[in-house]
């Protein structure tokens, strides 16, 4: 591996500066992946390994980032155990037009082995590897339990999640039984990837922010800990990140993960003082800041860069995905801001 | 006051057992609000002394509730400033089709004494506390400069707030002047409210928890603090309540406010160990267990008033605004269930 930066910062090992990536980097800001899009929708792209591949490292050829994600949805995992998912363009978001209202619904779900249904991904990676040549690490994903069954079970995006907020309070059983299942597919597809060359997993938990502390450890938290267990690798770090948990942040590093992922609503540095050394962290620059001006940009990573402080164990990252509607050069701006800021914080080997 | 719980516990005052209301009360889960709406159009209901009037002491008779809070919109605070806004029948929320995205827009922007624009909701008061005679406290209410300025500026609600977000990057200075116009719009608003009879305010910040803790505090907190300063009256509590933002609530605390409104993402005795005594919190059960089964409804409350504890300082809510779709049961079954299950957590006089 030519660029170790993020794997080591993964690991709080000393290193140079901080390593820099961006969530959804590969996406509909960048003019070459809407030049990809055009020839192929949404799902066709996650399915086609060539084409994949291909959007995967646009940001690293484009931008310089320290790391690749491998193109994909958190969908894909739910479609892959007998779902069917719709995306149309322009139509508000990704939706199941048959949600799981049922204990005959959520029987009938399928434990797929992960080369079944997403081998796609599987070669995808492979390619990506490939291609990259060792330039950067690749990080595999999948989202976690509760986030997969909280769109499953409303069928869609939901300001409330009114149906899976309804499952665990009336049927605990019954929502287990399906976070059991979502966690033994997600363990195994988590595997796969690591298997076909991926360097590291991330767990996205978009929606763990919108439970209550009890109910967070109980349908999110406690499955992500089985499947950080299960799918452990020496070498291989694993980041947890659960949007609007920061404050929940020292029962995450429990997970077992090496990384903890956060948002921007939280401190930096009050984040690192709970995180007591025992993780490192990923983030959390507001991805609205993209939208200003690039010496603003760079004055808010130098901000942050002094609240995490001169420590090993930080990657720069935004504290969600990158806007669809970010001017290129502001996303050119925040990398080399990170670049350039960030060796001062770091001291020489 | 016939009633004392509400505002004794404000003030941190032993009572017999916890005070209990719910936010957006005065809304359309109550066939009664929904009766009065199929005669006049939310605006007009706003505008309409008798009609607001009527509906705000509506969950006093149908649910027992410990304060009523007078029926209005945060809105009208901009409409006052001369922001045209519309509100249309199921289009997705209310909107400025004239959004704030210059100086010169800002610069037109009006100061209105409260009386010259805003009179007919001093009018609700005096009718509402008229028709209370005395039986709960009412509650005023006003949204916080920067929720008011962060649709202002976007023009209606949205994920991301990207120009309001983009405005305090890029020009503070202008954020500032809007900012500033806003508070002092709030401050005379809710003191003309006080005026009128409110026994206690509350300042609602739904936006407060989008914004980074250094922009949270420049943006919002410091308004809110300007606020809390210009309306202190003896015996008359002020309660903040900023969504999303539990973990500043040793700042929020500071700003002067008695009581603390919470969300339910963040645990009540962690709560009360951050406020230290300085402050009455009020929360924050999760608006959606009301789909529960009210036994369902019952352990939860019970579970809330045992995080608490028993200590003096407690106003039982939801940690947001009652869902539309609550059956009026779910509703009256919560309420019922503090008041029987939370004198075990009070001392007896």
């Amino acid at each position: 591996m030519d660029n170790r930066l993020f794997i080591d910062s993964c690991f709080r090992k000393p290193v140079p500066r901080t390593p820099v990536w961006m969530m959804r980097q590969a996406g509909r800001y960048l003019p070459e992946y809407r030049a990809v899009r055009a020839r192929a929708d949404f799902l066709t792209l996650c399915r086609t390994p060539a084409l994949a591949a291909e959007v995967t490292l646009q940001p690293v050829d484009i931008l310089g980032v320290d790391a690749a994600i491998i193109f994909s949805d958190i969908l894909v995992v739910p479609e892959a155990m007998g779902m069917e998912l719709v995306i149309e363009e322009g139509q508000g978001g990704p939706r199941f037009p048959h949600p799981l209202r049922s204990a005959s619904d959520i029987g009938r779900l399928s434990i797929p082995g992960a080369a079944d249904r997403l081998g796609y991904v599987m070669d995808a990676i492979r390619t990506a590897k490939r291609e990259l040549r060792g330039r950067v690490p690749l990080i595999g994903f999948s989202g976690s339990p509760w986030t997969l069954a909280a769109y499953m079970v409303e069928g869609h995006g939901s300001k409330n999640f009114r149906f899976p907020k309804e499952l665990i309070c009336n049927n605990p059983a019954l929502a287990h039984e399906l976070l059991e299942k979502t966690a033994r597919v997600v363990a195994r597809y988590l595997a796969a990837q690591i298997d076909a060359g991926a360097d590291a997993v991330q767990i996205f938990d978009t929606w763990g922010g919108l439970l209550t502390p009890p109910a967070f450890r109980e349908f999110s938290l406690r499955y992500i800990e089985t499947i950080v267990r299960e799918i452990r690798r020496p070498g291989i770090p694993v980041i947890v990140f659960c949007k609007d948990c920061a404050h929940h942040l020292p029962e995450i590093a429990q997970t077992g993960c090496d990384v903890v992922g956060l948002d921007w609503t939280f401190g930096l540095g009050e984040a690192r003082q709970l995180a007591a050394g025992k993780v490192a962290l990923q983030g959390n620059m507001d991805p609205t800041i993209l939208y200003a001006r690039p010496e603003r940009i760079r004055e808010e990573v130098r901000s942050l860069l002094a609240a995490y402080g001169p420590h090993p164990g930080h990657i720069f990252n935004l504290g969600h995905g990158i806007l669809p509607d970010i001017p290129v050069d502001h996303a050119r701006a925040f990398i080399e801001a990170v670049k350039e800021e960030s060796p001062a914080f770091h001291t020489p080997a």
